[in-house]
């Protein structure tokens, strides 16, 4: 071959493969081509995205909080270690969470507009993509149980209203009188906004009480099976009517998981995540346009549902066990911990 | 440019070319590619999939149903054509489908296990991603209707049970009594469900009535602005209990629609389509593979839908006017107007 030829097989090479990349169908390459197996376990739980700041919790708030995120987490992790289901871990995890006042969730369920609490959930697992959820339930101590029951014990996917307690109830899951979610805190939010809504001053309501539409809390984890579990729960919105249903216990919305992508758990203004598809849509990402888990949930959070103005933030495990936190909020009650261990414990944006 | 010099160009070329073929990032470039606007505007409508064979559909059903979803899409078509709106054209479609006894829908909505109908429905506004939906309604006569009003009038995506129906009331919808939707058909058709439900026959039950747990109508239609609207309502399955929501009211998987790529609306098994996340996994393959319609929905009809066990359908049409009927049942009651008026009725798999 003369040196000719060699310089015209360079060209033709570059010019062709120069095209290629304009080629908007063929996103670049990345982590999830050449996978690294990060983690063989891990787990990541959110309480929550909305507009934490270093101005707005105390210090005293602040430090509540990082303990029960890891009082929470250290369950599941613990779990999971010991060879146990990433189905195990994500129902105990969030079983701590809904068990605390602190999160808009179980025992922290905020009131409807009825004053009464209303609580959906949802459960996923990867493995068979086989998906349970319960919405405006009110006896149930743990919505992430009845979801599971749900997923498990039962031929269909949504159940709602009377009859998701009665079959929660059938199933023999811890039932509660509904002055067991009555909060102090949660009923003094509830009439604040009530008052301003009722005067028509929706400016102030969102601007006094920015968070009145947030508050979920969900976890996600991958065993040593390689099994990836989604779970989500939630009181809902504050002052919510006319029996809402928003993201929480939507399987595509607020819940994904699929073994061969990822699983992820969505926080925020529901509404815009169902219209979003957004946990489904991160899934959709990394197998149709072959994007790591970091592209496609950055691309969903920060692109997408910032162009519907949608506020909020999802949690994500994909199959490698790469652990991805995003939101578009000032803040998020999060934390990871990694096969090593490693905790992490996240609320603003900055750390 | 010596000979050798060119056949060493064509030989890189070749080999480059073919070098990206094999890349499964990169899908074969299908009609989506290279559009061809094949209507301006189009409609195309369903009655749910289900066993029906010309074994067992009589000839004057089989008549009596063309004709209800030839008057049907007709309505619908004649918006279109008359520069009306996408969102129109599927409303008042889907009311003489709900008007009529002859399909799980609205008026024929079959019946719970506690002997009510309760019925679910929801819209999607392809132009903005704007979407409404109601489950476990029981007095608004069009839930099509009541799903619209959720996603023009209010700040919420799903609405459900009493306060759906107090919703829908309060925008003053046409109530009636529940006793409107009892029929006679549908009610010994439950018992004859629930006898054999109840003795545990499951496998006789699934095999003399293969449809219990289908019946649902949809309507997608693309109007002369471009815009996409998708819409579906149900009566749900036959003996649901505990207040079961299937696909029908659920964002992405009975319901999608995004200009950007296609409008879908489901029918089938309510439970696996949920699962599957169906109507927006078939928008997601177009966006990110940069698939055809009909390659996305054979995909996820014939594939991923049969991979689950998930048995049903879906019509859509994309943003190129083009209509896709894709089901993996015996049979689905369908129709089609494209542009040019000509009208299709289908019901049977070979037509």
């Amino acid at each position: 071959m003369t040196l000719n030829n060699v310089f015209t097989i360079i060209f033709v090479a570059v010019t062709l493969l120069s095209c290629k990349k304009k080629d908007t169908r063929t996103p670049p390459s990345t982590s999830i081509e050449t996978p690294i197996q990060v983690n063989e376990f891990a787990i990541v739980i959110h309480g929550g995205a909305g507009s934490q700041t270093r101005k707005n919790i105390t210090p005293e708030l602040d430090s509540l909080i990082r303990s029960k995120l890891t009082e929470a987490i250290t369950v599941g992790h613990r779990i999971l270690k010991n060879g146990g289901s990433s189905l195990d871990a994500v129902e105990k995890t969030i079983h701590v969470l809904e068990n605390s006042p602190l999160f808009n969730a179980g025992k922290g369920a905020v009131y409807t507009n009825q004053e009464t609490n209303e609580m959906d959930a949802s459960i996923m697992n990867g493995a068979n993509l086989d998906a349970g959820a319960v919405a405006g339930i009110t006896t149930i101590k743990n919505p992430i149980s009845a979801a599971r029951k749900v997923m498990e014990n039962s031929p269909h996917v949504l159940l709602s209203g009377k009859g998701a307690n009665q079959f929660a109830e059938e199933q023999g899951l811890e039932i509660v009188d509904p002055s067991y979610f009555a909060t102090e805190k949660n009923l003094r939010y509830l009439r604040k906004i009530k008052t301003l809504e009722n005067k028509k001053l929706t400016a102030l309501l969102t601007k006094k009480y920015p968070d009145y539409k947030f508050g979920t809390v969900g976890c996600v984890a991958i065993d040593k099976n390689g099994n990836i579990t989604a779970g989500t729960s939630t009181g809902g919105m504050t002052n919510k009517k006319w029996n809402r249903i928003g993201d929480s216990p939507i399987i595509g919305a607020g819940t994904y998981a699929d073994n061969n992508t990822c699983g992820v758990s969505s926080t925020g203004h529901g509404e815009y995540f169902i219209r979003a598809a957004v946990a489904h849509d991160i899934s959709a990402q990394i197998e149709y346009k072959k994007v790591s888990l970091k592209e496609a949930a950055e691309n969903v959070v920060q692109q997408k549902l910032v162009a519907l103005k949608g506020d909020g933030g999802i949690i994500a495990i994909d199959k490698y066990g790469n652990i991805q936190m995003e939101f578009n909020t000032p803040g998020m009650y999060r934390a990871s911990i990694n096969q090593k261990g490693e905790i992490y414990t996240g609320i603003y944006k900055d750390e």
